[in-house]
């Protein structure tokens, strides 16, 4: 394989999976040509006339959109670590005895853990989505035959779009569908919140296949996937386990270290002059995050200052936010507990939102770049700000980009994280691996202090009078070096083979992932 | 010009306007090929990253969109006849000296009498999009340069979305848009209710205009018209006239006849056996099919029936059935009046729907057809049951096509016509243009009996027991031409030359619309 050096000076393959790369330009700096996919002319006269598009099972859906061997295969993750659906996919491709797939999931979860034996035997390929705990380990270790592509949310509407990535066969589970293939992710004994991560596979697939386990009759309302999309709808008993598709309720954090970084980012708000009528944010569902909104309530309560809207993944807090009058919209892009799922059943304002509104880069504009400030985590950042969400600093994949990349975008973005985690230093020399480029990063807020990049001499002047501990981010890391012992071990890695790249938001090849040597 | 006949007998043009054409194959005869349209990929670097797409004004917009002589520009007819926008629009045009524009509105109306100076002038070349009124007038009498293509609202969307007409330019009117271009029609002083007739031209045109009267900080909600498809963003004092946008109110008929017509159609919807509980119908604007409604509305209440859904254009009538519970949902094509924008804004059940989920005939199944009855009107009728609604017996064209041709495909289509208007009979041996197949038209219904077409045996059996006046249709004939003292004189017209023609629902052309000898 051959490596180059990107405009990041990360070294990343020309080919992947048989297919040419551009390496990283910079941010701002690689301009796509072309123009986007163009799915086949469809006809009515091909489709029931009734509207009625039920099949007998997935089997008999897989063979009438026409599976082969070597397809590209998509699922979503709005189901979360209680998906079932595509672990009975995999079981029914398996039956079927078709091989090589290209699995290209939103995202994976601990739960298709099951499919490993299929990444075993051959059924899969390789996964290009993002590869969460022991997906991650088993990429990791070199075990996968093709290379993991990983992709933000945006970058992975895209890469459909613009015929990167051409599916065959697009399955989406669905808490409601009615027979025509309209369906919603807001009720049923699945309800998830919504699905709009499946749009762009919906609006470009070849065949498209829902699988529901709550046929209603037609309409389907909300229709989130819209059933003139959809080739096939299959019926179900169950999606999969209901308490883990969405949080029963989602917590705070107890930590007084994660409470003091969540009060020093309201506080950072607030001093920087971001917190002002009609402002915007959006926050993670990690108990920081949530701590941080509480914090900022307060704030804006006693200010009496009222947002123009937040985006989720929403959780209670900002639903109650929104029925207090604090927020006029919550855009949310997925829904983290069941109060989430209610209200954006109920309430008018909570309105669903997708990849192809929030993130996607190869649009006219999106709506990530005008959010006021997006908090955010990460798993290690370096001196210049680079951020890494995907490995830990011993070389493991273990997380997927999600919508990460694409809120750097904000206008202004903040990491929120501790400064160690289990005794190890997060902020590092150089990220063991890059996913978010420094210049997009704006401030880091740890419990030991908070550092504004260089770059952001507005916010610098802006707290000039501010009480928080603004801080250099090298004195922030020596004195973290001292606590732990030094800086983390570097990662042991196989610099020769390339188990995952990371794609920048506008396709180009950000980094690599390396095989982790085993000690 | 060469003409030949299509598979309805009909003589149509095998080239227009310099683009070769597929003559009419037969309902569900003709399949197409290839792909949809394929717009360029956009990049977020091209677009501001605050969101803010606001331009000075109308001529900046269409400079920065680079209009150039020859181009396609579409509007569309949500202001109905209180549009100042695409007056407005030409005035530009002209005065930026450009000329030969392909005008692609989804349908004229008499306010737009003002462009005809335009016509003459050679600012715009062709109209391609119904022709309402002095526009259809200035066409039928054999003035315009081009040759007018008339299609259905669906057609409309088929031809976009199939790349057989590229819009350079779409300017779209919105009674609400944010600074980012997101866009709607039910709030603001010229509140139109919906704006789904500009979706196509938003996802495929070029460059996309939005003008509005109602510039509200983002996010405007609903995105009925989504900004990531938006180019820049027109402030304008005034859309039009409000009160020509909507009806204040709209009213049933008080003729008797018409009245007759309504309750005929109300009991064979009854006798038909197909007002049952979770039925479902669409009805028109027209004073007749209000009528209709309101009777039909007795009927359900008297034996207790439910429907799931009905289908708008939304009127007063239909809120009504919504908001008393007789029916879940109301899927909306456009608002006729204030109560309709009222309750697109305030129920959750008042769905709005495009040309792509409703009409769409080139997609994967579409709404009307899951319709179990569509009561539509019409200028003419055959002994075949062929259907014209486009020009009257004199031959001038002077009606678009709408939904109608789209709605057809309902499980029970009824035409609801007096058997004769101004003394001219209604019932002909020969429409003077063909626009909807006979086989697709189920019922026509007039003061006079009811006809039932002979290829739905399963309906004249339903009806042998009941008590409406079920007729051969040649009989009505008989009786409305002794009473009219014959059969309406042919139309005198120049049959060696085409002024407009009229698209099939799948492209193809049905039929030629000719010019008319001034006598």
């Amino acid at each position: 394989m051959k490596l180059q050096p990107n405009a990041a000076g990360r070294l990343v393959p020309t080919e992947i999976n048989g297919n040419k790369q551009t390496p990283f330009k910079g941010v701002n700096k690689f301009r796509p040509s072309g123009s986007k996919a163009k799915p086949p002319v469809r006809t009515c006269i091909d489709f029931p006339r009734d509207g009625n598009k039920v099949v007998k099972n997935l089997k008999e859906a897989l063979k009438k959109a026409g599976i082969k061997n070597g397809m590209t295969i998509s699922t979503h993750h709005h189901l979360r670590n209680g998906d079932a659906v595509t672990n009975l996919l995999f079981d029914t491709i398996k039956a079927m005895g078709i091989k090589n797939i290209r699995w290209f999931p939103s995202a994976s979860f601990p739960v298709h853990e099951h499919l490993i034996k299929y990444l075993d035997d051959g059924t899969i390929h390789h996964i290009e989505g993002s590869m969460n705990g022991p997906l991650g380990k088993y990429t990791s270790e070199g075990k996968m035959k093709g290379i993991g592509v990983l992709r933000s949310h945006g970058g992975r509407y895209a890469a459909v779009q613009d015929g990167e990535v051409h599916i065959d066969i697009a399955v989406i589970a669905a808490p409601a569908s009615d027979p025509f293939g309209n369906a919603n992710g807001v009720s049923g004994k699945s309800a998830s919140g919504l699905i709009g991560f499946a749009l762009a596979d919906s609006e470009y697939a070849d065949k498209v296949i829902v699988v529901t386990d709550n046929l209603v009759p037609f309409p389907c309302i909300p229709w989130q996937i819209q059933g003139n999309n959809v080739d096939y709808v299959v019926q179900v008993d169950s999606l999969g386990d209901a308490s883990k598709i969405v949080s029963g309720t989602t917590e705070v954090t107890k930590s007084p270290d994660r409470l003091l970084i969540a009060e020093y980012v309201a506080q950072f708000i607030e001093d920087a002059g971001i917190m002002r009528d009609g402002f915007s944010f959006q926050a993670g569902a990690g108990g920081t995050n949530l701590a941080f909104v509480l914090f900022l309530k307060e704030r804006m309560k006693a200010k009496g200052v009222k947002a123009r809207f937040v985006r989720g993944g929403s959780t209670k807090y900002l639903v109650q936010m929104l029925e207090e009058g604090l927020t006029d919209y919550i855009l949310d892009g997925q829904t983290f507990d069941l109060e989430g799922v209610r209200s954006m059943r109920e309430n008018p304002g909570h309105v669903n939102t997708s990849p192809f509104t929030s993130y996607n880069f190869h649009g006219k504009g999106n709506f990530a770049s005008i959010v006021d400030t997006a908090v955010l985590g990460a798993t290690e950042v370096d001196l210049n700000y680079n951020a890494n969400v995907v490995t830990h600093s011993d070389g493991y994949l273990l997380h997927g980009i999600g919508g990460w990349q694409n809120c750097l975008y904000s206008k202004c973005t903040i990491l929120a994280i501790p400064a160690f985690r289990d005794r190890i230093p997060v902020i590092v020399d150089d990220v063991t691996t890059l996913c978010g480029p420094g210049e997009l990063i704006d401030v880091i807020i740890t419990e030991r202090g908070v550092c504004i990049n260089p770059i952001r001499k507005d916010l610098i002047k802006a707290l000039k009078k501010s009480t928080l501990p603004v801080r250099k981010i090298e004195d922030v890391k020596k004195e973290v070096d001292e606590i732990c012992g030094g800086a983390p071990a570097k990662p042991r890695v196989n610099k020769n083979k390339v188990v995952a790249v990371i794609k920048w938001v506008d396709g180009t090849v950000l980094d690599s992932v390396f095989q982790v040597r085993k000690s």
